[in-house]
Order: structure tokens, then sequence, then C-alpha cells
């Protein structure tokens, strides 16, 4: 019988899990609360807990497996399987993930850090078509990011695909990171809203944009793309002065890489095509004329699954 | 016995040759002039009687080597071993190298663009000190750069490593793609020199660089660089403006990758040291903290040799 996968998406709130085929259907999927008590010490415990009774449940056995992939966030060292500064895990420490799973599981685990899985899930089974040359851009409360070239992540020494950290405007924001001008201090959720105050500032004419934030309400890149969609102008400036970073950035990796597809995911990606063609605007100003014509920018297709399939893909290297 | 491998590096001026041992030492050295008469038509026949000639003048025979590799301008179809448009060897339509070059000396062939191959020499026997996660970027008369991650060269569809056409300064100087503000218009030698110009018309106090300029003088990146180094305030701010920018390349490359090296070559990195530390100066600055850590800048080692010995490595596949 073909042999199946485990992919797990170990999050901050939940860990999700799903059962696999080789060929990257999912057949059962699953997810739980992580626990961060007790400095994360519950959360390997729980994962092997949870995997052990589903297989039970679903009467299957260790030896149907060919391994097990996990996307964590944190600093992971793929080689020994430990990951080390997850913070929003409270695993300061280092963790031997690996060597906790395989010794209770007696199947084969890899782990790589969350941004890269979910470009290997997005690659494998979503926007980017199994290519070879696929760049992952996801936004959410930051800016991450994944490199596939020649069909395998890039991770550099350590840290490849910081795309939240390329600097988009010298002396620009200051950026959690330190640096100023990051891509993420603009293109995040959190950088959305930041742009919109700023831009709020000096607009005069009328803009419901412009009201909620004189309110003092509460907004969110979501609200800001709602109302550019409805043609509020200021939103439709802070849409367009976001849109121009990240087809900058886009360009950029283009320059350099010349993928096939560059796909957008996390939670701003929701804007959809309305983003996407403010994006694609600013890129093919920016890209050069080759990579242009042959780099596709395209939106996210797996969502909340590109982790657990991406995870699930690093297994098949023991097939 | 060990066998060897053949080097050859095509340029608009010269061709230059080399017989390697299978670890990089160069054992066998020579050049020839590229007659780019007849749409290019001697090129491919000079090349094979070249290396013929050589091969009796040394005793050696076919056999006796794993393969050539050739770094060539313009446009490689790496699988047909063709070249297109390479404008500077009058070569404007498709050009058969491989077929040509095995049919007639029996040894295998393989080919790729002039930049990947003098990235792969540095990466082999150079600055790169062989590690898996380098770049290359070199500063002649344009911008150009090559890319290894995984061990590999990045190729992406077509145009991977145009390094020279990232935009450092979008709406700064139109460059000869089309887009404005490319690396390539500040930091390659012609854009110094452009920078100087532009710098010198606002320029006030004394300086020999501002007093060579306004006599109508003949200019070069060199000059300015060598009247940097004796104080010369305007060459001072010229220097401070093209590191700028390349420090700020730099480090979204190193943002995206993460590489090991990130090696400095061509004509313009003769300026040495006194370049590197001021580009250093700004990789510093906008580099996220991980990669400022990890990924070093350095200045290319081997001068002229890195076209021959990266494309002889390029026949190392063959060994």
């Amino acid at each position: 019988m073909e042999k199946k996968l485990i992919g797990i998406d170990l999050g901050g709130t939940t860990i999700k899990f799903a059962i696999l085929t080789l060929t990257g259907e999912i057949q059962q999927k699953w997810s739980i609360q992580t626990n961060i008590l007790d400095d994360g010490s519950h959360i390997v415990p729980d994962i092997i807990t949870s995997i052990k009774h589903h297989l039970k449940l679903y009467q299957m056995q260790p030896s149907q497996f060919s391994g097990i992939g996990m996307g964590s966030p944190g600093t992971v060292d793929l080689k020994n399987g430990t990951v080390i500064g997850a913070y929003n895990l409270n695993w300061k420490t280092l963790q031997p993930v690996k060597t906790a799973i395989e010794k209770e599981l007696g199947i084969p685990f890899l782990i790589d850090n969350d941004a890269n899985v979910a470009a290997l899930g997005e690659r494998w089974k979503g926007a980017g078509e199994n290519d070879n040359e696929v760049v992952f851009v996801t936004l959410g409360t930051g800016v991450g990011g994944g490199i596939i070239s020649n069909g395998k992540l890039v991770h550099g020494v350590q840290a490849a695909g910081e795309i939240g950290h390329m600097i988009v405007e010298p002396n620009g924001y200051l950026c959690t990171c330190g640096n100023h001008g990051c891509l993420e201090t603009y293109a995040s959720a959190t950088g959305i809203v930041r742009v919109a105050r700023d831009l709020a500032e000096e607009y005069a004419g009328p803009a419901k944009l412009k009201k909620l934030l004189d309110d003092g309400q509460d907004i969110s890149s979501k609200i800001v793309f709602d109302l550019a969609k409805e043609a509020d102008q200021l939103a439709l400036m802070v849409v367009d002065q976001v849109c121009g970073y990240l087809g900058l950035a886009c360009a950029n990796i283009g320059n350099l890489l010349n993928p096939s597809f560059i796909v957008i995911g996390g939670g701003v990606s929701a804007a959809g095509e309305f983003l996407l063609d403010r994006v694609k605007k600013y890129f093919l100003k920016y890209a050069f004329p080759t990579v242009r014509t042959t780099t596709e920018l395209k939106l996210a297709q797996l969502g909340n699954d590109a982790g657990v399939i991406g995870a699930a893909s690093l297994a098949l290297t023991f097939n």
C-alpha cells in the first residue's frame, strides 16, 4: 500500500495536523489548541498524544507513514531538528523536537521554519504549480517569505527569506529589527495602519477613513482595503503607497532570482485581485524587461492549508 | 592518470583559455584575440583551432579531458549549448556552440553566461571559499552578478542575477534597460562618472575633481577613487553616494539570500579596501541583524582568471 505523510503546522494559538498522500492530497485534517503554559513544555507531548490518538482513530500504524514534517516559528536547526527562540510558544530554550517525536512515534521527522514550509506548500499544491523557481511572500502581522530555487528551499547561512526586512525606503519607518524602511513597516497589517495614520494627518479632503481615524476608532488593514474598494480617496492613497513598496520589493526579488512565480499570501492578501493588480502595476514599473515577461505575480491559493501541506512535503525525502 | 578540464572565457576583445586540474589548479593558460568580423562567424572555429593547436603543443589527447566549460556574453541556452544576442561578438543569430565544439574536439562541453561563470570561479577558488552560498557582484562597464545557492547557480526562468538592475533609487537615473534608478546607473564605471558630473554641478568648494570636470577633461571611475583616496572632498562625496547604493543593494541581497559571502569584483573593485570599507558601512546599516553577522562582504581574488576557472568548473559535472 502507498505510504502516507503527516504535516504539522505549529502556531502560537493552534497546532494544525494533516494526513496526506504522497501526491499531496489531504485525507484527514484536525487541530488542537497550543498550550504555551510552563515554557511551552506541553507542546511536543500534546503533538505526540494527538497523533497517537488519531492514528488509533483511523486504525493506522506508524509503519504506514514515510515521515512527519513540521513548520515551526522561531529559529529552527534543520539538521538536529531543534527549535529555539519561538517567543509566541514560550520556547526560549532549545527544544529537541525531532528526538522526542521520533522516539515516541517511530516515524522519521523533519522540521523547517513556518514561512519556508508555507512556501513549500504553495509551491507544491498551490499557486506555485510545482515549479522549481518560486518565491512566497506572506503579508500578516509581519511580512515573511520563503524562496525555492533549483527546486530547493534557500536557507543561506541561516536567515534567508527575510523579505519583510528588505529595505524599500532608506530612512523610512523604524522597524522592530532596528533598521529603517523595511518592507514590513509598510506592507504588514500593522504597517498598513501606520501608513493610514500618517497619510491621514496630512489629508484634507473628505474621506471615511479620515473620519474613522479622527474619531479615534480602531482601524485594520482590512478596513483600509474595504474602503479603498469603495473608492475612499485616502484609503486609495494608502493602498497605492503600500502596493508601491510591495511592487518595488517584488521587482527586486525578480531582478535577483527571476522566479516563475512570486506568490503573495497571508491575511492581507485576502484583499485579492484588488491588491494584486496594484502590486503588479509597480512590479512592471520596476522589474527588468526580461523579468517583467517571465516572472508572474499570483495570489496564494491554499490559505491555512499551506502550512500542513508544505510541512508534509518535507517528509517526501524519506520516501 | 587524473583527467583535466578546459575553461574558456569568451569576451568581446579576447578569448582566454586554460587547462586545469580537477582541483582547479591552472596548468596552462593562453589567449587569442576575438575576431568579431563576418557576424562573429570566426569565433567558434578560432576556438577549436586554438585548442587543437595547444593540445598538440602539450602532447595531450581529447581523452585526457573530462570536459570543456565556457562563459559567454549574450543569452545562453544551457541545455542546447547555444548563444544568441551577444552584441559585442556580433552574434545576433543563434550560435550552436556546443554542437560545433563537441563535434570537432570530441570532448563534452557546457556553457553558461559570463557573469555566472565568474561567480563559479570566485566561489570555487577565490573569495567564495568553495562555500555553497555565494553571491558575486561585478562592477565594470555595467554591473552584473551570479548567485550560488545550495551549491548551484540560480538561473531562475532565464535571467536571474540581474543585480545591476535592482532598483536602488525609484525615479533615479534613467538606465539603458528603460527603468529608473538601477544600481548600474550609479555603481558601474560609467555610473560613477555620471554621479561625479551631477554632484560637481552643485558643488561649490575647492576640489581637484571639480576642476578636472570644469576643464572638460575625461574622467574615469579610477580617477574618482584615486582622488577620494587623496581626500578630495567632491570625490569623497561621489564615493559615498556610490557606496551607499552598493551597500543598500548588498543588504537587500543579504536579507533575501543570507549568503556566506557577497564577493565584489570587476574593474571598479580595483579600488580595493577603500571601496569595500565604505560599502560595508552601508551594508551594516541596512542589513537585517542576523544577516549583518553571518553574511560577509569580500573583494574578489582571482581577477581575470575567474572566468576560465569558473568555466572549467562547469565541466566538473562530467567527471
